[in-house]
Order: C-alpha cells, then sequence, then structure tokens
C-alpha cells in the first residue's frame, strides 16, 4: 500500500494511492496515517479494504507529511561512504545518530524555507523508514519486524549552523521546514529490498545526487536493531538511513540553495517531492 | 499555579497542586496539561478556577511527567561556567544544543532504568522551561512571553554512549526513563527570577550537586530568543537549560549510577523528585 495524508497542514486526512495512482479517502476506517495505524494488525486492516470502494478525492489537494503524530525523527550520518569521502570525513565504525526536530517535518512538495542568517542551506535526499512496532533490544533478526514501510526524506541541512556554531549538529538539522517527507509511506511487502534502490536529487533541473541504497554503510535491519540499544522506537517513529553523494557542500565549488531553486528528489518505488527554495 | 499529571503511564489526568499541597483533579476542565492549555488564555481560565471546587484525589498516586504530548525536548550543553569546567570542556561562545528523544520522558519519581551495556549512566539536576506560545524569531524583549513555566529534568546521561560511541551527544541521551519531568509545571508569574534559584542532587542521600541557576552562562531570557533563531519553539516543548557542578563524570574519581541508587534532587520552588535506580 501507498499511504498518505492530504489537504492543508495540520488538517490532513488519511488516504491511500489506487493502483491508477489516484488518492482514495481513508477517514471513514481511520484517523490518521499515525501510532496504531501503522501496527501490523492496523496495516492489515487497511489491506482488506478494496481501495474501490473508498471515495475517490477530486483534484489536486496539498500532501502532508505521508506521517502524522511523529514521535521522534532520527538521523543516520556519513551513512554512505562516498558521501563521508566527499565531505572529508573517515565512515564511522558504528552508527552516528542525530535528531531533527519534528517541528521540521512538512508535506514533500512544501517550500524549503531558508532561515535568516542562512548562507548553506544544504539538500540531501535519504531513504527513511517508519517504525511499526515498538522496538527496545531487538535482534537483528526480528528487527523487519518492526518497520512499517518506507519513505523520502529531504534531510535539508544548513552547514554552517550544523558545524560552525558550536557542537551538536541539530542546529542546523531542525530548522522549520528542513523535513519534506513523503509523498507516500509504502508499506514493507512493496519493498523487495530497501539496499538496492535508486536514489536522486535535482536542483533546478541540474542533477546533483545519482545513488543507491546499495552503497549504505549501515542497513535498515542493523539500524533497528542498533538504535534500540539506546532508545526505544515507536510506532511512527521515523529514521532517515543517511545520504549518497552529491550534497553541496561536496561540489567543487561549494554550491548552497537560494530563494527560488527547485529542489527534485525521488527513490525508486518510494515516489517523488518538488520543494521550491524561499527566503524565511 | 503548580500543575501537574497524576496517574498510570500513558493514562495520566491533569492535576493542580492547591495551597495545602494536595492534588486537585482538573480533568473537567482541559484534557490535559500539554499543548493549547498552555497558552495565555488557557492557563488564564485555569487560573479563574477556585481551586476548593475541584474533586480532591485520594491517596498517592503516581505523578507523571507535569506535560504531556511533549513535541521536542530541547537541552542545553556546558551551560554553567563552573560545570564546563569539571567537564574540561570551555565555556562555549554561543549555546550548545541537542535533542533528547521524547520517549525518554518519565515520571519525577519514576525508576531510572540503566541501559544493557552502561557504565557510565551519570545525573544532572537542570531547571527546565516549558513552551506556551510558539516562538520564531522571537527577540529578548519578547521572548518570556512564551514562556509558560518551569519545571525540574534529571538530564540522565550515559557518558560512554555520549562521548565514546561516535559523534553526537544524543546517543547518551535519549534512553528510555532518561528525562525525568516534574513534579509540576510551576506557571511563570509564580518564579520571581529563574536565574537566582537554588538546585541540588543527591545519590544515597550523599550531595553532588549544591548549585544555583545564578551561575547559568546562557539565560532563559537569551535561550528562548537564541533557539527560536533555528527552529520554532511550540507550546509544550521543553528546554533543559543545562546542569550546575557535581555530576558523575567530574567527580575524582569519577562516580556512575548502580543499580539500587536512589536519586534525589529539587529546585527551589519547584519540588523534588527521587529515583530509584533499576537494571534495563
Amino acid at each position: 500500500m501507498k499511504l498518505l495524508r492530504y489537504g492543508p497542514p495540520g488538517q490532513e486526512k488519511p488516504g491511500l494511492l489506487d493502483a491508477e495512482g489516484r488518492i482514495r479517502d481513508l477517514s471513514a476506517h481511520v484517523g490518521d496515517i499515525a501510532g496504531e495505524t501503522l501496527l501490523p494488525q492496523g496495516l492489515d486492516r487497511l489491506r482488506a479494504i478494496d481501495p474501490a470502494s473508498l471515495p475517490l478525492v477530486e483534484g489536486d489537494p496539498r500532501l502532508g507529511p505521508c506521517v502524522g503524530q511523529v514521535g521522534k525523527m532520527v538521523c543516520i550520518g556519513l551513512n554512505f561512504s562516498d558521501h563521508a569521502a566527499e565531505t572529508g570525513m573517515a565512515v564511522p565504525p558504528e552508527p552516528i545518530i542525530f535528531m531533527k526536530a519534528t517541528s521540521a517535518i512538512v508535506g514533500p512538495n512544501d517550500p524549503i524555507e531558508l532561515p535568516r542568517g542562512s548562507e548553506k542551506t544544504d539538500w540531501e535526499v535519504e531513504l527513511a523508514f517508519v517504525i511499526g512496532k515498538t522496538a527496545k533490544y531487538v535482534s537483528e533478526d526480528e528487527a523487519m519486524d518492526h518497520v512499517a514501510g518506507y519513505c523520502i526524506v529531504n534531510d535539508v541541512s544548513e552547514r554552517a549552523f550544523q558545524t560552525e556554531r558550536q557542537g551538536q549538529w541539530t542546529k542546523g538539522k531542525s530548522c522549520d521546514s528542513f523535513g519534506p517527507t513523503g509523498p507516500w509511506l509504502v508499506t514493507r511487502d512493496e519493498v523487495e529490498d530497501p539496499q538496492s534502490l535508486k536514489m536522486w536529487l535535482e536542483v533546478n533541473g541540474h542533477r546533483r545526487q545519482d545513488g543507491s541504497s546499495a552503497t549504505m554503510v549501515y542497513g535498515v535491519r542493523y539500524l533497528v536493531s542498533y538504535l534500540s540499544r539506546f532508545m526505544s522506537l515507536q510506532p511512527g517513529d521515523i529514521v532517515s538511513t543517511g545520504t549518497p553523494p552529491g550534497v553541496g557542500m561536496g561540489q567543487k565549488p561549494q554550491v548552497f540553495l537560494k530563494a527560488g531553486d527547485v529542489v527534485e528528489l525521488g527513490i525508486e518505488g518510494l515516489g517523488t517531492q518538488r520543494q521550491t527554495v524561499v527566503q524565511g
């Protein structure tokens, strides 16, 4: 299934993308694509519904983030060997984790807002997984049972805030609009191998990132298990797994986003995002 | 007002501490001590209620975290000059910010759970402020209008996870139970000066921290304004402002928590917390 949320910010309704690519309204069945709805039995209940029986949504509504009420967004740093190389840093011997404020999460096509004083706002196409069952001290063998599905996250980052403004990356990762998420939550059964998905990102039609989740250092299965040793992962939590090479700070010379730029990105099987950059 | 939440984990009811120190049930007036209830008009509505008209809560119920549905918990690192000294680090030229996962938030007297493999779990008594009105690009002059009130946070930290397990402190700050919060949210009008409150913490009756918010480097007013340049702060968000000296890693020799230890801590006017340490 491809689950989604549509409508104005803060008033999104739950929906489903049917085989013809049309949005069907799930409001009669669930309150939101969030929390308990993402449990295995919750998703099974949705699977049992004939999409043709759901009201067709007219027009072309805004898409919200594909998951609501996110408890936490955990991100993995330097998780592609070739991306680590372009930043001049070594592949870490165990995963680097950091948090992005959930207030940064927006819809997949909402504008990216340059924070005031920003000169180094950068892009990062990332494969994210969404937790569907609480994970605490889970083994790699059990790990995938805790994943509800996958989506795209643009892990927008202000590099000066991230690394030139005193310790900890949070400051450059959590600005409002720095977490476009969606368009869809694609359930796990529809993604045969999360470690072999093409990933790309273009700025103003110029391809900047052209990679694959195959070069990810620590894969989804390992990350679920690893993270669950440090904190419990709960239904609706999002883990964004890092970016392939081609970010702005890796270009020679470096290139950063400016107002008016258009960012388009996609991951094989998970759809695409499109953001216009605006001054905040 | 001293607002609180009582009852079993996940089923807390909103309450208020009356002048005699008894819990009064606020369920008939608000759904939770969270979000919109914390807006200035929300708090004014609660202030208008005669506590004597509220049902008295019998017995001695568990206290939950004093704020529910927390969107994010932002923490400030090395924000007391004397604490920075004991860790061997310099006072940062601007605030260090990091996130604690909201899944770490527990009640003020709930057990502290040592994560498996932990050898360096440490304590940190901290003054936290709770946001009562969305703050984005606010000046220092306006800053205090955005603060609903104050509470105690024990910023429990696993030092090896924090600093010896690859970049970013999140890993040692976000373990389940690492954020005891409460007992009460004391509204801003009841705290004359947040920068002159005594703060203390004892382990097994031995006083380890004995400080004051007077030695905080970046105060509440400044932090609201500073943080609001990097992310919007929303009602119910908690910002924990750092700890005075006396943490376990600052002792000579270093001392860390072990199962069976009892941690007690308090801040002038904000009540006390008491946690027993257990193996996770």
